[in-house]
């Protein structure tokens, strides 16, 4: 029965770990549409969301029937309340990535970006995937070391946000107030994205260690 | 026994309504912070939200030591995650506030918004008012009807934020790219506020028809 329980939550961070690769996938060809100007991966991008919200219920309504049946307490229920913020988490991640898409989308056929930033977002892509694939691999293995490393990843992200910035400020910028505007939303949902991605790392620390990291935004 | 443990979900809820009045005095002061360059007014909101912070820790705690105590099932259970879930929400409410703050202070001794745009900021903060407040009824009440209303001032909402982008559009848009970074972050932060209003609302109705409303933004 334990053991049964047991692998049931095994379950549920496996379905969390699946929903890290979907927003990592997401976010990656997001980037790629955006940079590209590509509509129909833009299109795939805005479809496969809802393969994410899909999970983020299946893992609702599991958790609620885990709670209620195996009346779980101490750590066993800590895991469980845990994975539900997770979860939500995870599931704003790939709305964030299907925003990146949304953005692409929009401004097609031309690119939303203008070229003297494309490396900078593709930099900010390639952020958020490592972010996302390591906060897949904290949840599969709580370890916390690599958890305290998604805060420098982190940090990486919020330097190229810094970037962004700059450039848009900088007095070459010579693309308008429109494009000043996609960028800014843009970096903005990268930023929120890897965010997320820590607040993740931050939750399976807490639940490791019981000591609560500041989660700030 | 039962009668004390309901008498322990009202005081969640209780908490819940006491985040709404926080976070919707947090927007109301941010706003007038940033459309009178006010100082200590946006100190006081950036502040201020520890006290949100704090009412959403002492909710998660509650709530786990009432599932491990009492064992709730079926609507008891649902209450409970459903009520972690909204102070989620609630405490994101009192951050995006904490931004608009953050960025009246940024801009001192000038304000962050040209004239032009004072009014309909304005709007979108008496709006975010009425939406949170509105909110904090619905968790009090259980009122569908009056959750259903929020989506319409969530419209109001999106209504306000698109003149926002039709100002910075304009040809006559005279304050360069800085100011439009800015406008347009302030935007996206009252436009999530209420966001996660409805969001919270859409839970409420949940809990009591059974019935998901999508959730998407």
């Amino acid at each position: 029965m334990r053991e049964q329980f047991h692998g049931e939550l095994a379950g549920l961070s496996e379905q969390m770990v699946e929903m890290t690769r979907l927003a990592g996938s997401a976010i990656g060809r997001a980037t790629r549409a955006l940079l590209d100007a590509d509509l129909p991966l833009a299109e795939s991008v805005i479809t496969a969301d809802e393969q994410i919200d899909d999970i983020q219920h299946e893992i609702e309504e599991k958790s609620l029937e885990l709670l209620a049946r195996q009346q779980p307490v101490a750590t066993d229920l800590r895991v469980i309340v845990t994975g539900l913020r997770m979860s939500s988490d995870l599931e704003r991640m790939g709305d964030l990535a299907r925003h990146v898409a949304k953005l692409a989308r929009l401004r097609y056929p031309n690119s939303a970006i203008p070229p003297e930033l494309n490396s900078t977002i593709l930099e900010m892509g390639q952020a958020a995937g490592r972010i996302v694939a390591k906060a897949g691999s904290v949840i599969a293995s709580r370890d916390v070391a690599m958890a305290m490393e998604l805060e420098s990843d982190d940090d990486e992200m919020d330097r190229l946000h810094r970037d962004v910035f700059r450039l848009l400020l900088s007095p070459d910028w010579t693309h308008g107030v429109e494009t000043a505007i996609d960028v800014t939303l843009c970096g903005r949902y990268y930023e929120r994205f890897a965010d997320h991605a820590v607040s993740v790392a931050r939750r399976v620390t807490y639940l490791v260690t019981g000591e609560r990291a500041h989660v700030s935004s």
